[in-house]
């Protein structure tokens, strides 16, 4: 009997919106994307989940957000919002997706309404992949409060939480309905978040967009200053080419090739040695120093172009080493990232600001070399 | 800051093979694809989970896989064939999930191997939410063995578990690689799984061709007699249908219609009201006999093809009426589903054999009046 073909394309759409004080009684935003997915005959839940984190520095947010509900009569808050700590540490309990789950169904949460997470990167990874399980899918909304979330993991289509001490072992790829940016979150930040997400800019800006990463070098002294003008530009401009990679691309992942993953081999690495004591874009930042000084030694990176990368970090106030990075334990990761790939190494590098070239193989003696270059600039005086 | 918009498409594609023991050594058809998906530099592994109901019927069949796969040299056969107990109740178990997703870590099942179920519809919704919830999504292949899998929840998109006691309250939209109907299994099956998916082609048949009908009628005494040449054009067919359906509709369900769920609303409720000793597709049976009746009353669907619908399902062998359809037990799956679907109900109805028609409403008296008749007609002889 002959063989059935299927096939069929899915679309997804949905958009990033920028606001101030999303639930100040007269933001509209929310309010007018509500209006218009309103459609008569449904009746649309909302179960918010909110990163402790956030409302520790915002106490006054849980009331505001009830205030701003109570004036819309085309949907149901449910009004017990619930908070999950924050950080990392929610990713690796499993007793949280539990917990979410309950919350589900406990609430009827069907698949016209909505889970609506406020939080990092953490609470919205979690509370992604709780929205992409049940009933296959309930619509999810996504109000990221970090600048790392804002300009990268929020408006992207992955989820996940960590198995067993292995980072994103459960997830999905499940766009969501719609990303609400904040800007008015990220002023309470503490340091290491406030520059930690920058790490992700200066990737994007590395393989896609080198005027970006000259604005990036006009402008890092203010940013690292705290100037949140500054900061919601590299926020939006990082989302718009994060955003334009993911549509231009393999949205999920498909294939082997993983271009946004530049830096990341060696950070995802560092992050899980240092027990996930170093930040994702702590890491990250390290990992771009890293490949940029062994694309360097390649031969496809000039030298001015190197020192203009990791004098950009340092004026940021990233570290440009780890001890961690002594010894072999970051290149195992090499290895490990081969095997998640499928058995071929697909690894971005430089051959100039803003343009970058896959490799197969990565040479560990100049691995090593590289690593060996980052720890004495290190401790050397600028 | 301007809001930014995002949009993109995925395509998904897969065949779905047909196959007469598939396992024989001189079996071409799984090494053909293995070999069409090869690529040089990646080594796939392969992870067998089992159904136990399968492998007590076909005792020789991991020997039989184990000697296929030692002549296969471009995959890596992972030694260890796990074997799961099968039926519902292995999708009420949340710690056949845990012990998979253990499975997949320890043997390393990257993204580019493939997790292989082999089962009824129970074990592959459970595998096939394991598979695409490990790693965000490994490949998966289907190997179903029943009626049912075989022409419907095997070659279509979605996986699925229970959650305590909430049919596929956990799940996703994940598409297969590939799957392979083997009709040497569809022999072993008992009598009731024999003819219980037989209701899901009598369904499709109803809604979308009603030459297909013509042929069950024309076939009924045969496929009662347990033909398994008449049951391979059935699956075909079915599946066959059930797969443009998919294709040419709303594959992810983003909407509410859902065409191919007539007859399940009571079915789904039965089901839950006699705690699954009633099997899927005998519920369905009944719940395309009961919406049938109720087409007839509302004066849409005519006496004689009313009496046709009934008349091949007894032939067939189901049974019509059960006596969890007394009381207004059934009556409330109708308000689940209408919250399931998000305030709005969306109902297939019939208007003639191979033509239905969607409503909105449906009222409680008809709806006693049709049951009224089922059980009227059950108790009398024919
Ligand atoms: N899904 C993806 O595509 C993707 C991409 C990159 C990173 N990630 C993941 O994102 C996570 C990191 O996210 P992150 O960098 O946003 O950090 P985070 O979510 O871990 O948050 C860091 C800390 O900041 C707190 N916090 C959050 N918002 C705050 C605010 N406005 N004011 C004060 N404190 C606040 C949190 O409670 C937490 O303690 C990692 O798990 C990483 O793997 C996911
Ligand atoms: N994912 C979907 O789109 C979808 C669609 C319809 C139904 N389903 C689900 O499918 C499940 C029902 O599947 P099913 O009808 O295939 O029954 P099943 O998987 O529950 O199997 C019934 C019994 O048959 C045994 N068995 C399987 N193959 C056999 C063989 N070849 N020989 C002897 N015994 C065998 C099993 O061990 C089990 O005991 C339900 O959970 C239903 O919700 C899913
Ligand atoms: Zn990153
Ligand atoms: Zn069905």
């Amino acid at each position: 009997m002959n063989t059935l073909h299927q096939s069929f394309s899915v679309r997804f759409t949905y958009d990033v919106y920028f606001s101030d004080r999303l639930f100040e009684s007269t933001n509209p935003t929310l309010l007018d994307f509500l209006q218009k997915h309103h459609s008569e005959g449904f009746r649309k839940k909302l179960l918010f989940i909110l990163d402790e984190g956030v409302t520790t520095a915002h106490p006054e947010l849980p009331d505001q957000i009830k205030t701003y509900f109570s004036r819309v009569s085309i949907v149901d808050l449910i009004p017990d919002l619930i908070v999950i700590p924050g950080g990392e540490g929610s990713k690796n309990d499993p007793l949280l997706v539990d917990q979410l789950v309950e919350a589900v169904d406990r609430y009827g949460i069907d698949r016209h309404s909505y889970v609506v997470a406020v939080g990092g990167g953490s609470v919205l990874d979690l509370v992604g992949y709780v929205a992409a399980i049940s009933h296959r899918g309930i619509r999810h909304l996504r109000i990221p409060t970090t600048v790392l979330s804002q300009n990268d993991s929020g408006i992207g289509v992955k989820n996940g939480v960590n198995y067993r001490g292995k980072k994103n072992f459960l997830g999905s790829f499940a766009p969501p309905t719609a990303v609400f940016n904040d800007a008015h979150f990220l002023a309470t930040l503490d340091d290491r978040d406030w520059r930690s997400g920058m790490s992700e800019a200066i990737k994007v800006a590395l393989i896609k967009d080198q005027a970006f990463f000259v604005w990036l070098e006009d402008n890092a002294e203010k940013l690292a200053a705290r100037d949140l003008e500054a900061m919601q530009y590299l926020v939006h401009r990082c989302a718009e080419l994060h955003l334009n990679h993911i549509a231009s691309g393999d949205p999920f992942e498909m294939g082997s090739s993983r271009p946004l993953d530049f830096g990341h081999w060696s950070a995802h690495k560092l992050e899980q040695l240092t027990d996930f004591e170093v930040r994702h874009g702590e890491a990250v930042a390290i990992g771009i120093a890293l490949d940029s000084v062994y694309s360097q030694r390649m031969g496809w990176l000039s030298e001015a172009d190197t020192n203009r990368i990791l004098n950009l970090e340092r004026i940021l106030g990233f570290s440009l080493f780890h001890p961690a990075l002594d010894g072999d334990g970051v290149l195992k990761g090499l290895n490990e990232f081969r095997e998640h790939l499928g058995g071929r190494l697909t690894i971005m590098l430089l051959k100039a600001i803003g343009k970058g070239v896959e490799v197969h193989e990565m040479d560990p003696n100049r691995i090593r070399e590289a690593i060996g270059i980052l720890k004495e600039n290190e401790t050397q005086p600028v």
